[in-house]
């Protein structure tokens, strides 16, 4: 956690009471939670009202999920949910439910090579199934494996035409590409703080004034759609990674700016790693194309590889990499995201994602395209098996 | 947040990594985290296995009331849950939410005017609608505004008899009352970190091992019924709180002589305002009989006076008190808990509940005894109104 954000967090937590009480304490403590809301609502586009905190990106994910999926049944909406394939386990593991438990009915919508999901797709899959059957479309904003960029506003505009509400999943793109929800055009949008810097167990979802979902924590009603005691230093250090993220530098260099060297160190990790192993595959967008990748995200496969092996290895020569998502309880199995890009599973099975972030230096982009030839010759040696 | 547990949590927060990753980061905050969890798993009586971490006590009874009545359902139970009248707004809102949306039906037990649940009247509703159609029964371990410990054990045997498990709300009991999961006899409890003193935000719900329950949040199942990245920090902090709670002092003295003394201080607050306040009345158990409430509870009713006037007036005198639960997002409303205890809604009106803890001191009993005549005299001329 960067020193500006541990400082706001623990200034914060010496900070005493629960907001819903009426003494002094607790409005002392309301305070700093509703100016906290405020700079959030301002960094992500949208009105104080519309934050709504949780305790992460999955609860965020869920609520609107199920929470949208609830209240449009209730409304008279068909059951049909669409969603992307190579969706986070998040919102594949809530539809899944939604399906098993409630009625739900899944439709698949595919992607294409470079991890995008497809207008003409959505478009097709709307016509097909009929507006009125339709109770939402899900969909990441940038995808969390290859960092593939969603045209989000033409396709939640798409959806919105016909009376359909989108949830938009920014965990993965916050921080790294700017994220506003009014010109997003979504009814809900989940939001992390631990990918940009903040505690685990902070998120946000914001839902859109209009957007009816039942809660999935009910209780005191502390907020619209969400109840329990409100984690006030969580949002004191959410609003400060928010504005370390999105603010200008102590310098004065902003979010751009840093995007703009994030995504020339993500270049010349791609081209080093392209020298290093000829035959590595770059996955997911072409960085080349503005807009389409996020800045700190480089995806190869490696072929004769196991991911996990790299991993492994890498690891040992003292570099973080991941075979794709950490959010997968240590399991090893082939990436169902590149199983949507339709790339054969004997090369996906050789998947590594690197992720940089505002602290990686090219110093440790050299300490890893250094240790990586080895790490390739020793997985290769150790096969596939 | 007592300086033990902060230094705990700040030092485990400067710890990086997200457990579910397989790099050696992600390994160093498993292991924290899973001695994080044994350590909870010890003092609440429990396997670590079955402690699953949450965001707190509303998520800890959503997911225990929620789960457990889908999971029950789809093996076959009948749709009844049966819930005392008097309970926390988080089940009261989750079972009215079941009703509402998922075709639960509720049966309300009643409560005796100590605010106790009698195990007679459970038995009778178990015997009316039969075994087979209850899904499942929640209870408080203690009433969070009047302190009345229910007969816990007694009353989740009576249900297991008949094969119907047991949620317990023990948030507002732990740290008051030893909680013993496996003593208890209940299929699930639910706990929370910020009521002993822990970070708000972080919780558990204990299930039991052969407890089925579905899943609130879908995802990377990371947890048995609870996806989501897991709060390291808050764990340690969780583990360090309840240390606090329950273990010894450094100058060796345990839970029961501070739980003693905790009493000892709360009936000089009751003998005190008696004296004061002639005609006020205690509310919930006698303190005299042992185990019956929890020893950090006074709740009164001052007659002729409005709660809310009387917190008001002693806040301004550096008294926190409070009109009840602060749980109802600043709504003023005369108590659910007092109208279940059969209390006319004009003596209802006059409620206050003092909360005392480890760190009240006999000084700040004086002091509200001191502030107390004149409030109330304000708070009578005010009236009612």
């Amino acid at each position: 956690m960067p020193a500006e954000v541990l400082d706001a967090y623990v200034s914060a937590l010496r900070t005493v009471g629960n907001p819903a009480s009426t003494h002094g304490h607790g409005q002392r403590a309301g305070e700093l939670l509703e100016t906290a809301r405020e700079r959030i609502a301002i960094r992500l586009g949208c009105d104080p009202a519309e934050v709504i905190l949780t305790a992460g990106g999955t609860e965020s994910v869920n609520l609107a999920v199920k929470g949208m999926y609830w209240a449009r049944r209730r409304r008279g909406s068909g059951p049909v949910i669409l969603v992307p394939e190579g969706e986070h386990h998040a919102t594949i593991d809530a539809v899944e439910w939604l399906r098993d438990a409630q009625g739900a009915r899944l439709r698949w919508l595919p992607l294409d090579a470079s991890g995008a999901l497809d207008p003409g797709a959505l478009a097709a899959a709307v016509e097909e199934e009929g507006a009125e059957r339709i109770a939402l479309v899900s969909f990441l904003w940038a995808n969390n494996e290859v960092g593939t960029v969603q045209p989000v506003a033409e396709l939640t505009a798409l959806a919105r035409a016909v009376g359909v509400p989108s949830h938009v999943d920014a965990v993965g793109a916050l921080g790294q590409v700017p994220v506003d929800f009014a010109a997003s055009g979504a009814a809900a949008l989940s939001v992390s703080a631990h990918k940009i810097g903040g505690p685990v167990g902070v998120g946000a979802l914001v839902l859109g004034r209009t957007t009816a979902a039942d809660a999935l924590l009910h209780g005191g009603s502390q907020q619209r759609a969400r109840s329990g005691t409100q984690d006030v230093a969580g949002a004191v250090a959410f609003a400060a990674a928010l504005d370390l993220a999105y603010g200008a530098d102590r310098d004065g260099a902003g979010r751009a700016a840093r995007m703009t060297r994030l995504a020339a160190l993500r270049d010349r990790l791609v081209a080093g790693v392209r020298a290093a192993v000829p035959d590595a595959v770059l996955r997911g967008a072409d960085p080349a194309e503005a807009g389409s990748r996020l800045p700190g995200n480089a995806h190869f496969t490696f072929p004769g590889c196991q991911g996990d092996s790299l991993v492994f290895l890498l690891d040992a020569a003292g570099v973080s990499a991941s075979v794709g998502s950490a959010c997968t309880a240590g399991v090893v199995e082939v990436s169902h995201v590149l199983r949507a890009m339709g790339i054969p599973e004997q090369e996906a099975a050789g998947a590594l994602r690197f992720t940089l972030g505002p602290e990686t230096s090219g110093a440790e982009v050299d300490a890893l395209l250094a240790a990586l030839p080895d790490a390739v010759a020793r997985a290769r040696a150790a096969g596939l098996s």
